[in-house]
């Protein structure tokens, strides 16, 4: 089992990209990362991205890009975990670059959602919920959200001031980086008086729909050298799933596939959680940020707010959480965004993060969700240059 | 780089399934394979298809059916490539498990297209095409294929019947597999006559639409036997690309796609053509056999009907055809088609094929294909008890 690098990565502002196609899309992203290395050449490409059927009529995403790119004839193809999507294409990356079938494998994800945007995102976005047993009933993810929000706040007797200072966070880092959908601050107040969408979830505890593409590009770890002065290895990788539907669940407050992904990727890495220095957690909903600190070893159960209140989440506190700005902020173009946070903490430990940059950062999570937690993936990278 | 192993497989009939849900059809393949060996574990799922999310509004599948086998939380995702998903998935798998991040993994494709028959199917499998340059004109891949076959009997004089006759061969083979959609024989008259789908393709030219799901479990080759008393070795396996719309190619009547896997298939496997006793190809329509016998070097360019009227293509010949009828009669569930084709030849090389048994065979390849030739996965079998 070889090594595994990231040697570069490139990514899109979050936006609505109206005037760009699925695929011109996702080469600016390639483009960016090609242009950072000293690369002769692509052996595969694997594209992340979930929606692009619904709202995009296209399959088939993998030989799209690779053609846009004048790469054909390299082997192409797309892996969909729903909005776990891009984590999943990236441990597919590691495997094919860890087995040795591949040396140099582009990731990427891919997301157009505002062209159709409204009821038939909302709906092609359901689609990672139960069709038969959720969305059938009408569920859509902001209603199975609120149920774990209204759970929490019952047991623990969390303020719901808590969440919305989590977004004021979010939105604090994300006004530092020139790729979020919405980089600008709010407060409190803005957020707890922002519209209701699904009781006690308000619009600030969401993430937006946008559109963007990330890219990273793996190769051995012996030989990342010869492609670039500065790259990152990395360490752990694992992925999970739990019952797709919520009713199914022994424990609301609480998601196994974190659990589970986090344990095996900590295991593979040789690390704990306090090795850690910076997160790009998947926030999709405050709520499931708050779980998923805690899932991940951050946190002791309940203890969010508290641990939010004393700038635990920030530089220099327990570890840096979504400097990014996180889905909250930087956006959650959903296929992609397990590929955002791969680059982001890339960029991180390469010490490139301009204005968002976290001093001393030698180790850096992701974790990217599909569903409600019912599938996760949990990578580790360490700074290798 | 660890050798891999098939160790078992599973499929169901491929047939209007209308009484069984996505999952459940899943579970049918999965648990034959799972009920066929000694297994105490599964530790991934590479689950494959295609049009889920516009036929069943379903994606997330991998986590769907590692529910309802109820394997949750182990690794589970979806793998896309069109009509050569179930390659890729099973190049995914083979990858997993020779990195060695996976023992035994599951490589499986589901595909339920006739709950939406008619329009809505055809429209969805468009979607393998380029939606923005072909889609958007009103192509189908019915017609793109008939491109192929006018410039194919023009070029290299070959007549009609030929095709009529390849079609006639498939329906003999399928008319001896228990899992064949259409398991019946037809006559060259039959085939000729048939209606217009676009022409020059006729009905029996083209693969039917229907469900299915098949299976195939993976594992190290050096462990293989603490699991079964037989299996077969994946010696060889790749995947390629081309354009994606057919106005960007140089030959219509050469797949590139199928030329450079089957070459890197054959580079790794260390055979040439002539070492391959049996195959299952992608005969989406005839015209796509014809070209891909010829790509896959068991047929010179433009001799296809000589060879086909000198049975070189049944047992005995140069190379025995799909002898589980092909997507022509024992269907094409789009998304599953790789996974069958695999599961068809472990189960020959393991003599368990009852009336489709070819005798003697020893090593078997599969030829899976997405869009017309815009990809293809090819991979090599050899019997290893």
């Amino acid at each position: 089992m070889k090594r595994v690098a990231i040697i570069s990565y490139g990514m899109t502002k979050v936006d609505k990209h109206w005037d760009k196609s699925l695929r011109r899309l996702f080469g600016e992203a390639a483009l960016m990362a090609m242009n950072k290395v000293n690369i002769p050449k692509i052996d595969a490409i694997i594209v992340s991205n979930m929606c692009a059927s619904d709202l995009s009529d296209q399959n088939n995403i993998g030989t799209i890009v690779a053609d846009e790119l004048g790469l054909t004839p390299i082997t192409a193809y797309r892996v969909e975990a729903a909005c776990g999507s891009g984590g999943a294409a990236l441990l597919t990356g590691f495997s094919l670059v860890s087995s040795g079938m591949f040396e140099v494998v582009m990731v990427g994800g891919v997301e157009k959602l505002t062209d159709n945007i409204g009821k038939m995102a909302t709906f092609s976005l359901g689609k990672a919920a139960d069709a038969e047993y959720e969305l059938f009933y009408g569920a859509t993810f902001a209603s199975l959200n609120a149920l774990l929000m209204n759970r929490y706040m019952h047991v623990y007797g969390t303020p719901r001031e808590a969440f919305a200072d989590f977004a004021v966070l979010m939105h604090r880092n994300g006004s530092k980086n020139p790729y979020a959908q919405l980089p600008f601050e709010i407060n409190r107040e803005i957020a707890l008086n922002s519209e209701f969408i699904a009781d006690p979830i308000r619009l600030y505890d969401c993430a937006p729909i946008g559109d963007g593409a990330a890219v990273v590009i793996l190769c051995p770890l012996e030989v990342a050298s010869k492609y670039s002065d500065s790259f990152v290895e990395i360490m752990g990788i694992a992925g999970a799933s739990d019952t797709i539907n919520l009713g199914s669940r022994d424990d609301l407050l609480s998601l196994r596939a974190t659990i589970t992904a986090a344990n095996n990727a900590y295991k593979m890495a040789r690390i704990t959680p306090a090795d850690v220095d910076i997160v790009e957690i998947h926030d999709t909903f405050t709520i499931t940020a708050a779980i998923s600190l805690e899932d991940l070893g951050f946190c002791e159960r309940g203890k969010f707010d508290k641990l939010l209140n004393e700038g635990a989440f920030e530089p220099g506190g327990i570890v840096a959480v979504n400097p990014s700005g996180g889905l909250k902020s930087r956006g959650h173009p959903v296929g992609a965004t397990g590929v955002y946070q791969a680059a982001e903490i890339t960029m991180q430990l390469l010490e490139e993060a301009g204005k968002m940059q976290v001093p001393n950062s030698e180790i850096g999570l992701t974790h990217n969700m599909g569903g409600v937690g019912s599938n996760v993936y949990v990578s580790i990278m360490r700074r290798a240059r």
